[in-house]
């Protein structure tokens, strides 16, 4: 059996970045927090358990210390208590997330109406909205917008790991609702490149092994587009679910991952299925 | 027969206001003239012609007295000429048609690379045209942008006739090729809500008559259309054109025309119906 491995597979810049700055704020001693999980991926998220970096929900549980912001970003509200507290802040938001935020906030000091075309309930989206004014909008497609009424100026930005077909869905929709529309694309370059790489890889393969946390937006997703291309597509979180009954009448194998997927996993993945075949 | 005229058929906001200007300026008395065919209606042009006001196709060819810029607006360097010859100047651009090209100067001294949604060769966009910088872009569909290199910031305005398809389908494609992009949506709602009279009227009827110029844009835009509800769908510049053959089997026809038709044309459409039909 052949496999190939995405050359795109596992941690993005943001991703690399957020754990190298936590992994050296370790030097400076004292007790280390991340508000929420660093990124969404369990596996390293326990690594970093393991010297003493612990994630904590909410800003309230933290009282001193140091403060790592993940990957995703936070809530404005969240960074200004962090600062009343005392916190030492190291802020790993990812560049890409930050710059997204400031044109949140640009956009509404311009007077836009603020869109942002991605999930609600995804912590990047909650601390985008944060950067926002009271009536900032998050849908994932046109129909969320059907009661909105017309406004003299429109701003869309974009959640980084969106795909662009709800983009640009939406931005079509808000050209009969606004005179004006101005429209940040701010979905990551990362994300693009590796959902295309993986889909020319589904392509050319029988199966498809997806690796990255169940909690992880950018990897489900790109479950979906792989499937949509090869049924045998699988997401697993750790090499122990896989299933060597998979790889019968299997020639080809491709093996891809999520921003949010270690390097050493993905090594993993393919050492246990090169043993598995080798039986 | 049942006969149904279109309410939002004929004359929009801009052509009335141009045609009242054009016949104002009669009253200050010396030669007057046009910059190239006030509206795309031939009859329009023959009434105004009757009263002294002459059409000229180039700037060139007028050295004194009255210009009048047609409601189409006219190119920035042909105001600039006009200006230095010392004529007098009634600026009968439609109101909707100035915003836009106040947009096209605004747009290109924020730094956006400038793309107009639209038909190369239509007057209106070639005085857009004229308020942008040396590499604005004319274009009708994604596909005439492909050789478009990346760009920082890209602006968007349309022509104010053409379809709301085509404008969405050009600023779906320019979201790959920009992170900023600021639009301005300057299709004419009259043009919308005409079309949209039209089409529900077309799907009533088993006949539709479109009075207008055979070189108008819109008028044309309008049949197009309706044919493509209504096949027995007819464009008609004067109603000698009407082929009593078309009313066979018809039950009910539906009349509308484009923003550059007169009322007057519509009402003889109506009476020379009505007379074949009662012979």
């Amino acid at each position: 059996m052949e496999i190939y491995v995405a050359k795109t597979a596992g941690f993005c810049f943001g991703v690399k970045r957020a754990i190298n700055l936590a992994t050296s704020s370790t030097k400076e001693g004292g007790n280390i927090y991340t508000l929420g999980s660093i990124i969404h991926n369990p596996q390293v998220v326990k690594e970093l358990e393991d010297i003493g970096i612990h994630a904590k929900d909410s800003i309230d549980d933290v009282d001193e210390g140091t403060l790592i912001i993940r990957s995703h970003g936070a809530k404005y509200e969240d960074f200004e208590k962090a600062k009343e507290k005392g916190l030492r802040i190291v802020d790993a938001t990812c560049p890409f997330v930050k710059k997204a935020q400031e044109l949140v906030s640009r956009l509404t000091e311009e007077g836009y109406h603020v869109i942002v075309v991605g999930e609600r309930e995804h912590p990047e989206v909650k601390g985008l909205v944060s950067y926002g004014a009271e009536d900032i909008r998050v849908v994932e497609s046109p129909e969320e917008l059907k009661d909105m009424p017309r406004r003299r100026k429109i701003g869309i930005v974009a959640q980084t790991t969106i795909s662009m077909e709800k983009f640009e869905a939406v931005v079509g929709f808000c050209l009969r609702k606004a005179g004006e529309i101005k429209i940040f694309n701010t979905i990551c370059n990362a994300t693009t490149i590796r959902q295309k790489e993986s889909v020319e890889l589904a392509r050319r393969v029988d199966c498809v092994i997806v690796v990255g946390g169940r909690n992880s937006a950018n990897t489900r997703r790109l479950a979906e587009i792989c499937r949509s291309i090869q049924p045998r597509t699988y997401h697993i979180e750790v090499p122990e679910e896989i299933d060597p009954a998979w790889f019968e009448d299997t020639e080809a194998l491709a093996i891809t991952a999520g921003a949010s997927t270690p390097h050493w996993l993905i090594e993993k993945v393919v050492s246990e299925i090169n043993s598995l075949c080798s039986k």
